[in-house]
């Protein structure tokens, strides 16, 4: 038998991932979840028939999502990861010696339990004890709280389902509110080429709130196009001007961010540069 | 009737392209040979069952091989290209307000002509009175050739067929040999995820003749992992030092290079740069 998981990306393209083996399936309150083996990627995360993650390359997405907005703030103690519940995320975010607190939002909690069990690769952060795991809606979560966090970090799937709101304009203000005066946010903004009129609206949203708005660029394969918008929304600090402490990079361990690619993130081809003048 | 490609990237990892029309099909003396019309990328240019070019995403590529050496160079007049028969980075070569002479050097003339027959846009500049075309085996042409050319560029199919030889050290040490004493050459040299051991190697070679050897990056949904490398060999001048005149980037009315990204595509993500050290 020869298992296919295929994903339709749009109507015209769709890829072919071949399975190894089915370890979790499962109907959650808010989705359908299950956790595969794939012969090219290794384990990975499906939410909704979607794949979010992959063993072989989650850490460009998940480094790439955090590192950038904790390496340009000075002093970022305190983080709220909204989403992410895989853990990916929190990994990376604790990664920075300065972290004291980071808290995890995360609607369904039978994701995270199963990337515990599963994905120990990219959960492992998940028991530390400077992480706080909250199972709420962050819409709701972050309304309650003002002024409080550092970084927030907005790690959501895709605008389908139970991530819909975290796209709108309403919800990036109270992200603003939820920070310090000197807070950095970051979403993630989709495919640059196949989620144009998305990512354009988000940029549009963030740059109506916060006087520094950059979006910037990594490349996932997993992800449709292979290549990935994250948006960042900072109320005092530019991500261009940041002094990256090498030794602090050295100590990071990566294997997508570095010092370069800090500032070459945000060099954005003219078909993206365009979307945003 | 529904008509799917199906392009195998690896035994676990495949992409469908749904079909609208199959326009032209060949068995050419060198690779099988298709056109076709699909819903999602426009007409693509098929070789072996690869797609090789998309009408949509096509520039991504053509102009990343093609203007990081051009702008580098401070007086390109002498270009030539080897493959490459779609034309579309001969089109990109001629933007450059300095070219006087570019040959073309493909070794498929099936692939010109089906090219010019239906796609049109891609194919356009290869009528352009500066353009020169060869129908040879590009291996025996740059051997003839010795300090003639200002920039090389090598735009091959992937390294099975016909484009084989056109990977290794003794075919780059003829490309210096053609180059003048201030040459540069730039070669498509695969995805970095899925053909590391093949980019080490083309960086390896390049750097045991070159000066300057610099890999740099672009994204291209249309090839696997949707990230795409280039290597460029200069006798002289380093494209990191290169003054980009923005009147003359504007005016080459681009979709994916400017000013920014040619510096931008030479940032290594850490899994990339790890590959050269």
């Amino acid at each position: 038998m020869e298992l296919i998981l295929t994903e339709k990306h749009t109507d015209g393209y769709s890829v072919n991932w071949k399975i190894k083996e089915t370890l979790h399936v499962e109907q959650t309150k808010y989705q359908h979840l299950a956790i595969v083996e794939t012969y090219e990627f290794g384990r990975a995360l499906v939410l909704d028939g979607i794949i979010q993650t992959t063993v072989k390359d989650e850490y460009m997405y998940h480094e790439m999502i955090a590192l950038p907005a904790l390496m340009t703030h000075p002093n970022p103690q305190k983080v709220m990861v909204i989403g992410g519940g895989d853990g990916g995320t929190i990994r990376e975010v604790l990664k920075h010696p300065a972290v004291e607190q980071a808290d995890l939002i995360e609607i369904d909690e039978r994701v995270i339990l199963a990337c515990q069990k599963y994905l120990p690769e990219i959960s492992c952060a998940l028991t530390d004890s400077r992480v706080r795991i909250f199972v709420e809606d962050g819409i709701e979560y972050v309304q309650r709280h003002k002024d409080k966090y550092d970084v927030i970090l907005i790690d959501s799937s895709d605008p389908i389902g139970p991530a819909t709101n975290l796209f709108h304009e309403s919800f990036y203000k109270n992200v603003y509110e939820a920070l310090k005066i000197d807070g950095i946010m970051v979403c993630q903004s989709e495919s640059p080429l196949f989620n144009r009129e998305l990512l354009g609206n988000v940029h549009k949203s963030v740059k109506n709130l916060f006087p520094i708005t950059r979006t910037y660029l990594a490349t996932v394969p997993t992800y449709i196009s292979g290549f990935w918008s994250f948006t960042m929304g900072s109320k005092q600090y530019d991500p261009l001007n940041a002094e990256i402490p090498l030794d602090v990079v050295n100590r990071l361990k990566t294997k997508y961010y570095n010092a370069d690619i800090h500032k070459g993130a945000f060099v954005l081809p003219e078909y993206v540069a365009e979307l945003f003048r």
